[in-house]
């Protein structure tokens, strides 16, 4: 199978592209989008590469789903509704493994009504990729970092310290029942010590967290800086009521802007950074 | 120099995102663009990869300047204005290397009045890129491949067959001023013979060439089926002036769909194609 019969194999797998603002996907040198006049954009995108990302063992289906899912929580975190994705892709020219890997990704596209709608594809001996996704929030009305302010209750969705490897599930509908709620959101993608210093420093405030919900076989170590969760961690106003499946794990508090406290000291940013010397 | 460090120094160099519809760009878990009523937007994205698409020996900021020259060839050709663009990079931890990188590649955005709104990094041993540039449209004025009519005459601008490592000019200028005027155009990356084949493809049409402008250097055979000219081949109505620095090559007509007739012989589509056997 060349190139081109592969970007057919995938036009005809993609939603159809109409409805929704989309009015061309896959077929040109660029996709077309209408957007509506009460809406605002949301667009981020996330590599995931072999060896850096996940193993040669892994499954094509699942670096599929995970590829976007990782994306997908970033417009959960902005209360956002996706709506399309471009996907790049560099593999070895192998066609079963590149069909599993968009089942794997259209599965999950389908199931959130998101359409595939362009993308790039290159050959290359080590797995590579890069998933672009578009999203929409009611204009005004995206989460932010850096809204939180002293006295704000600190929550996150779920519980911290999974095993990296679990599909991950965005969490898309708490993201939009949080907007016009929510003072400030992101998602845990590099470790609570690390995402929670970054929401302070962006809303110029310190936070004292008193304890986190572990998840089962995790520990306490793990679930304060191992990253993957793609948990939602956000703040409410004081006397604001927490969304069902969240835990309260602290406040904010005047301080010197992205100083976490755990229990009563101080926790050092510790997450993921790639780039940090090893 | 860390990840934060980095995205921090890289905030501070993409332009304001103030401005043109960009709410936020770095900073956040996802870009905030606020689109006009009067415009559709346009989407693509392109890898460049080490030991596909560049050697180990190139210049950062030239694999840079690239990286985005070839999405917005993208934009050219279907009449856009790029507006802002997400940039992924793998790399190893190699601080000049980066910086270098994004001055290249910054230098090229400023020309054009893009905004680098947001991406991903991640370390790699091998370097990786991939850039998703977003472009606007009056509503309903993008040039598509599948407009072109039996009669029409095609063109290309600049010439063919150009080495494939010079610097890219992105035909901007030129794919703004089709716009209402072409009926149909695409960006020359993977070879005459193979995008003629696309566009007649997506027009259901066939195609008469009679020459083409080869550039100096070039053999026949590379200005047919060389890839990388990033040259816009375009459709007009019979009757129509052509734009300066382009020149007509031959015309539409009816036939099978997709094939291409060069000097009365059938021209096979040679071109690139990732995932053709070898």
């Amino acid at each position: 199978m060349n190139e081109t019969a592969l970007v057919e194999w995938l036009a005809k797998r993609a939603r159809s592209p109409r409805g929704r603002g989309l009015i061309e996907g896959i077929g040109d040198d660029c996709a077309i989008f209408r957007p509506s006049p009460n809406e605002d954009l949301l667009f981020t995108t996330d590599q995931l590469i072999e060896g850096v990302h996940f193993e040669e063992t892994a499954r094509a289906a699942a670096i599929g789903e995970r590829a976007l899912a990782r994306s997908l929580s970033d417009i959960a975190a902005m209360g956002g509704d996706p709506r399309f994705c471009l996907v790049s892709l560099a593999a070895p020219g192998d066609e079963p493994w590149i069909k599993e890997f968009f089942a794997g990704l259209l599965r999950l596209a389908r199931k959130i009504n998101t359409t595939l709608a362009g993308g790039d594809l290159a050959r290359s001996s080590r797995i590579y990729c890069d998933v672009m996704v578009c999203g929409s929030v009611p204009r005004g009305r995206a989460l932010r970092r850096d809204g939180a302010r002293p006295g704000d209750r600190l929550y996150v969705s779920g519980s911290l310290g999974k095993p990296w490897n679990r599909p991950i599930e965005p969490r898309l509908k708490l993201g939009r029942a949080l907007r016009g709620k929510a003072t400030s959101c992101i998602d845990l993608s590099d470790g609570l010590s690390l995402d929670l210093r970054r929401l302070c420093l962006a809303s110029k405030v310190a936070a004292e967290v008193d304890g986190v919900p572990v998840a089962g076989g995790a520990t306490i170590d793990r679930a304060l800086h191992g990253g993957e969760d793609y948990e939602l961690l956000f703040s409410l106003p004081p006397r604001a009521e927490a969304p069902t499946g969240t835990t309260c794990i602290g406040r904010l508090v005047r301080g010197r802007a992205g100083a976490v406290r755990f229990q009563g000291e101080l926790l050092p940013p510790k997450g993921w950074d790639h780039f940090a010397p090893r």
